[in-house]
């Protein structure tokens, strides 16, 4: 029997369906929510904080470790699992989507359709067979061609991995975008050859990547292109359009023409509000680093009855009402963070630059999505996502 | 019974002692060391990880917290010990030592003799009544008085607490230092009579400081003044000299003359060679800020046969041989981090800047000072500190 599986039941009366995922390093409960350890680590929390927090999978960026410490050197190591301390399920992702996004705003921004800016100074040059692009760490120009980007990922030994793609970015014409998608299905077609001729699978599981910017007749081209070939799950990446409605009708055309017999991840969202529009259209699972980014800028995710501010989904530690505020963050909150602090103590650790403040806020927020997500899992069972949404969304 | 006692068995032929000093948050083993929580934080370890590293006691600086987030808040938080969720034994320190030396170098620098300064600008005035300063962070001006520092540190409820004094810097000469050490003298009576009267001995004891700076005559005043007061502990402060042999000489002729009977508290001081040199003299409990420091500088505690460089008491995790070494910092201590993670993996979070670098460096160094003390309380045990001195110091 394979050490890879998924299985779904589909809910209610629109696509929305429970899953499990199982790989070799446990099973994950779908839908769920993947926690970006960027470079290796969650920051500035242990793996075990992770799990106690409910994490069920987590990522990290081939593009980051192949720079720093490089595959050679966590292969070593016995793997990303063994380097890193976290033994449950894991995805890497390609290294396409920071080779063509970072430098100029942030990685989030760009698939959001916010930039209006030239390329990135560190890509240099995109060719058919790769992306030629400079190190940001040591000015060293790297070839990164999808037969490279698999080799790291097998050599990082997480159990999901990507394909290579470009990542058309918002501001150009359809056109880019149609000549950029198929260069990535050729992209898409090397990497599951280098995926095969590795005998990868007998560890891991491919992902193809969906392109075709917000334009409806790429995006099914796409969605035809993954469905042919023999990917494991499909992720849906490029831009998503200028706005939440863009974005929504993005991922509504595309999901719709996806395999359903194969999981569904969606890249670099993972807003609350994104979460039930996500998985209302069978999205299985989300990654953001919404989360733990917040966190570290004194941002803590609440729920409406929690907030003081309408259309905001967290509080903001630093301001002087929390100051004296003796209260957890939630509540009704069962995680480390509200179990044990205050508002007024994380006020404090702010206020004093202490590095604690990051992790505990952290903590909370991983918490906050993890059970999140099992809520909507929860809902999904008795087909009444929709009775919840206002518990976790304040919309007007 | 009175919630706090201090037993002790002098063992071998000097004043070393195995002690058992109990507080009303538990019972702290002897010789044993503090570690730093300067502002209500051990920087990014979370309390519960530091009692898994086996901390019994750590301490809180009363100056930080004066100015952040003031003492009010922490006793409407039910005191500091809810508030940062520490439930073991804690210090708080006068807040004089800071008044004295922040600004200009470290405040170990200070206590070692290191310092060619004037005065911090951030100190205005010193008289009598006591330290007019400035805040760092908002210029507003305050003035700590052994009175104020009482009333603080009674308000954030730490379980040991100490009198206010001037920390005489290095570079006085022996008139000043006298005329000081009188006027601390005639604080550590106000503060004690400040303590009785705010009825404080129901939850908290105070220890008097002595001064004198290198001087026998005057270390020898000043142990004669404390010990003629009812303090329940002593701590030795100021200047200490110029250099470790003289740091060792004051520690000895100042020791020796105080009231057996109380436990000692050997202020800022805390290498690993100096635990050996202040045990032997009958020091109770150290602290220093070193273990947790030099973690965030990526400095491991190792013991001679971990170490490869002469006379140092710690590897640097940045350096490059660390890349792709896939062994533990110390391959036979129990510590989380040396059971989970490599030297390899701990110097790629410091190359990629990840702050669990700090988080995991310090866990260690603290299990590796509590192991350090737990071996010489061991020792201590069966009168044989010296057999395993090598284990711990490299001196040639």
């Amino acid at each position: 029997m394979s050490l890879f599986n998924f299985t779904y039941t589909i809910v209610g009366s629109n696509r929305a369906r429970l899953g499990i995922l199982t790989t070799p390093h446990g099973v994950i409960e779908t839908p769920a929510f993947i926690f970006c350890a960027t470079k290796a680590s969650i920051k500035g929390v242990t793996p075990h904080m992770m799990r106690d927090a409910d994490t069920q999978i987590i990522l990290s960026n081939t593009y980051h470790l192949f720079l720093q410490p490089g595959a050679d050197i966590v292969a070593k190591a016995g793997g990303l699992h063994r380097f890193m301390g976290w033994d449950g399920p894991m995805l890497t992702d390609s290294g396409g989507f920071q080779i063509f996004s970072l430098g100029h705003g942030s990685v989030s921004s760009e698939i959001k359709g916010k930039r209006n800016t030239h390329r990135p100074q560190t890509l240099l040059k995109i060719t058919e067979e790769g992306a030629k692009f400079r190190s940001y760490i040591d000015g060293k120009i790297h070839l990164l061609t999808p037969e490279k980007s698999i080799e790291t990922q097998v050599k990082l030994g997480a159990d999901l991995i990507v394909s290579f793609d470009e990542c058309t970015p918002f501001n150009v014409d359809k056109n880019y975008t149609a000549k950029s998608m198929r260069m990535s299905h050729r992209w898409g077609v090397r990497s599951l050859a280098e995926f095969h001729r590795l005998e990868a699978e007998q560890k891991q599981r491919l992902y193809g990547i969906i392109q075709g910017g917000v334009y409806e007749d790429l995006r099914l081209e796409s969605c035809d292109n993954v469905n042919n070939y023999p990917y494991f799950g499909h992720a849906i990446g490029g831009s998503l359009g200028a706005d939440k409605t863009q974005m929504y009708d993005v991922v509504t055309m595309t999901a719709s023409k996806l395999d359903p017999k194969r999981p569904i991840h969606l890249l670099g969202i993972g807003g609350v509000k994104d979460v039930f529009k996500g998985v209302e259209q069978g999205i299985d699972t989300f990654d953001c680093v919404h989360p733990t980014r917040l966190a570290r800028h004194g941002g803590a995710l609440v729920r409406p009855p929690n907030n003081t501010v309408k259309r905001r989904d967290n509080i903001n530690l630093n301001n002087g009402w929390c100051r004296d505020d003796h209260t957890p963050i939630e509540p009704d909150c069962g995680c480390y963070t509200c179990s044990h602090y205050s508002k007024a103590y994380l006020h404090h650790l702010l206020k004093a630059g202490e590095l604690l403040a990051h992790t505990l806020i952290t903590v909370h927020n991983v918490f906050f999505m993890n059970r999140l997500m099992k809520a909507v899992r929860t809902a999904l069972s008795s087909a009444r996502l929709n009775t919840i949404y206002s518990d976790w969304v304040n919309d007007d």
